[in-house]
């Protein structure tokens, strides 16, 4: 399985060979005992008129599952291909979140025809779940779940199960809900079924503490609570407290890596995207990192202001204008680091505003020894490389000096004001991961010119 | 539960009031219906004298699912509080992955205590578990998994899952080995095994296509098949094909988080380190913070060397100096963005090396139009902004043009060596992550740098 990157081009060229001879009953032997996630590669990467092909010799639940593996554009291919009773086998074997990933994506043609295809029960709880907000709990989860009652014993429940189980998504945890008003009462793993005895009433080994979430709540919030208690499953309700559907651990795990991903795009001030690289168009990836960039740009008219403002004092000592961009590139990489740090521990609930205090407290001592340890270190190198190796004698102790203090005022300072805003940010609800790096060395640029010419002015008299 | 961050300081002001009041029983009450992981975080932010009294508070099934969620150095405080009993009741319940985890975190004389108060089976398996190497899966799985002969009926199997079924850390999937050999044959899910006859036999309707991964394989590849597979568990076998573990979904959902964190902390460069921000002593943060911020500063001698060398350029134009920190931040920026899509590109197994010149083609195009995009904006503001509205008469049209063909050029080469750093890293085995945003700007400096003084050559003749 691991291997698969370096085999994909091998394996899709024996494809390719196996269609041009029609080697139809070899192909599906080939493709048969693979993973639904692997054909799924093979098939995104097939010539467009060989996928109908190929798709069409899988077995009915295989396919299904291929299907949902499938990028958009691929899938919106196939359905544009299918007969309607192809259409119609395919939601079939569909679980209901997957249905609705595939709706949200379609154009609105496509959307359609699949409604109109799938069974009217199917319709409704598509249409249903598809008026959750696009982030919510209530947008990831599927009504496809075991729901027990209270009053059952073991032998009725393992009668349920085996009657609806086939078409839930999972049977390893087990809902009861009170018939009158379907509130959510109990909780139950078919592990606690299996040891007890047949004739055990349910109510009597369910577990009435049950961590769930409604349908509003944020999709990661839900994710990072499924990876913070362990769970397989996390039942969702509505504001009433009647269950409503359940969110499985293999989704929140997708939003996870999403919600990971987005992060770190924001913090290279890329807008998100939610299509792979390699799939996305020069002007999409152009267009999704133009705006920070431009911003950024326009941003640093400040700086330029700052430097023309004290073009004398450059004049007068020519050496300065050197060390311009070690010392703006340290402060906007101290600065990075704080913000990177504290926007992390935001994502992982790890750091509340409630910290704010010894958060910073902590940024500005380590900003103080981070900055000493790199001035020390700085003062060496300009005496030893810049002066005497290199014999730049406009280098001075006091030019020295001066680039060293900044230093330690630079570094602090960039420490702080990198744990502050993604911590205000939060606050204010914005969100913390676009106060990372390119915003702070903006902002740490001007800050770092203004103490260096302070300095210059204090110890140069310039 | 989502409150639960706001609600965490006045929970804790009412079990520190319990405490002092001695109501003991009071306080059992409020933390029996609680998560785990919530009561976890709650211990760990009482005060050191109170914690053994609350802990040992809990029924000893939770008091060991509490213990597994602690931090360390708490853990190791439990440890040498408790009594040889309580040590042994506590590991009793444990799971073989949990125990393992804590073994590892503890000092030699705890380990020893550990193992001398495990039984003789779960020493050994503790022994062998961590002689895996530290990233792999042998090291994350757990021996804990229910086997089945394939020649058992539905009915034996049902009965085996129920006697031994309370010790494994999940019965959702069940493993068919040969008996004489223990290789891996087939893998069984309870729900399949519900779903069928009693009388049925295992072998035939067991799965014979497994996925499984080998115990010296990277544990953040095994965490990835089960994201990319939605898999519950993944069978971890060695050379022979004998099974030897399994790696479970939260456990891997655990490593991909890390592994984001890690990943994050690179980018930004940060020497990554397990322990949570809040718990990081000042020393600890600083030390992985300096390493670069001093490599990076050393390295931006040769900026220093490059604007030296073009001092008497910059003293016969001195408009120019004012936008050098723009410039440089602008490919500093735009080289980040790539940098940073491509290194998740990679993470994600979404680009490989293979990728290369599709890559590099995609970027220069991005590159170039990002750039000519942000050299019209910047012409057009260099013209009304700081020509007309600031009457900086020394910002020509002369020297628009030079820092838009900068501009151009920078972005164009930023997005290139962006996205060729990563992959060129992953290629010769390093890991792309560190080829992130600070190391990048660095290069980029010198780069646009160069091309900044190239073209005031080219257009002033300076």
């Amino acid at each position: 399985m691991f291997g698969f990157e370096n085999e994909r081009e091998d394996i899709l060229k024996s494809i390719e060979d196996l269609i041009s001879r029609k080697r139809y009953a070899e192909l599906r032997g080939l493709l048969l005992p693979m993973e639904a996630a692997d054909i799924a590669l093979i098939l995104e990467n097939l010539p467009e008129d060989g996928l109908p092909l190929v798709f069409r010799l899988l077995p009915k639940e295989q396919a299904a599952e291929v299907f949902v593996e499938l990028d958009s554009d691929v899938q919106e291919l196939l359905i544009q291909g299918f007969s309607n009773t192809e259409l119609k086998e395919v939601l079939d074997e569909l679980y209901l979140d997957d249905t609705v990933d595939i709706v949200e994506e379609m154009p609105a043609g496509v959307v359609k025809r699949i409604l109109k295809h799938s069974d009217p029960d199917m319709r409704k709880s598509i249409n249903e779940i598809l008026k959750y907000p696009e982030d919510s709990a209530g947008s990831i989860m599927t009504t496809e779940y075991v729901d027990l009652k209270r009053d059952m014993t073991v032998k009725d429940a393992f009668k349920r199960i085996r009657r609806t189980g086939p078409d839930k998504e999972t049977i390893n945890l087990c809902y009861v809900i009170d018939p009158d008003n379907r509130r959510l009462i109990g909780l139950l793993s078919l592990r606690t079924l299996l040891l007890s005895e047949e004739d055990t009433v349910i109510g009597d080994i369910m577990e009435t503490n049950i961590v769930s979430v409604t349908t509003q709540d944020d999709k990661e919030l839900v994710a990072q609570a499924l990876s913070r208690y362990d769970f397989i499953a996390l039942p969702v309700v509505d504001r009433e407290n009647r269950l409503v559907g359940i969110v499985t651990v293999d989704d929140a795990m997708d939003v996870l890596q999403d919600e990971a991903t987005e992060d770190i795009e924001k913090m290279a001030a890329i807008l998100p995207s939610d299509k792979p690289y390699l799939k996305t168009s020069v002007t999409a990836l152009c267009k999704a990192r133009i705006t920070w960039l431009l911003f950024l740009m326009i941003s640093a008219t400040f700086t330029g202001l700052i430097i023309s403002h004290f073009e004398n004092a450059l004049a007068a000592c020519v050496a300065l204008t050197a060390f311009i961009p070690m010392l703006m590139d340290t402060g906007g990489n101290a600065g990075s680091q704080s913000a990177v740090t504290i926007i992390r521990g935001i994502s992982l609930n790890e750091i509340a505003f409630s910290d704010f205090v010894p958060v910073v407290w902590k940024e500005t001592r380590v900003g103080i020894l981070a900055g000493l340890l790199l001035a020390v270190a700085n003062f060496v190198k300009l005496m030893l490389v810049d002066r005497m190796m290199l014999g730049n004698a406009s280098v001075t102790p006091m030019v020295a000096l001066v680039i060293c203090c900044t230093l330690v005022f630079t570094v602090t300072s960039a420490k702080v004001v990198g744990a502050m805003l993604p911590l205000l940010a939060r606050k204010v609800g914005f969100d913390p991961a676009v106060m990372a790096s390119p915003l702070i060395t903006t902002i740490q640029d001007a800050v770092s010119l203004l103490i260096y010419f302070g300095f210059a002015a204090l110890f140069l008299h310039i």
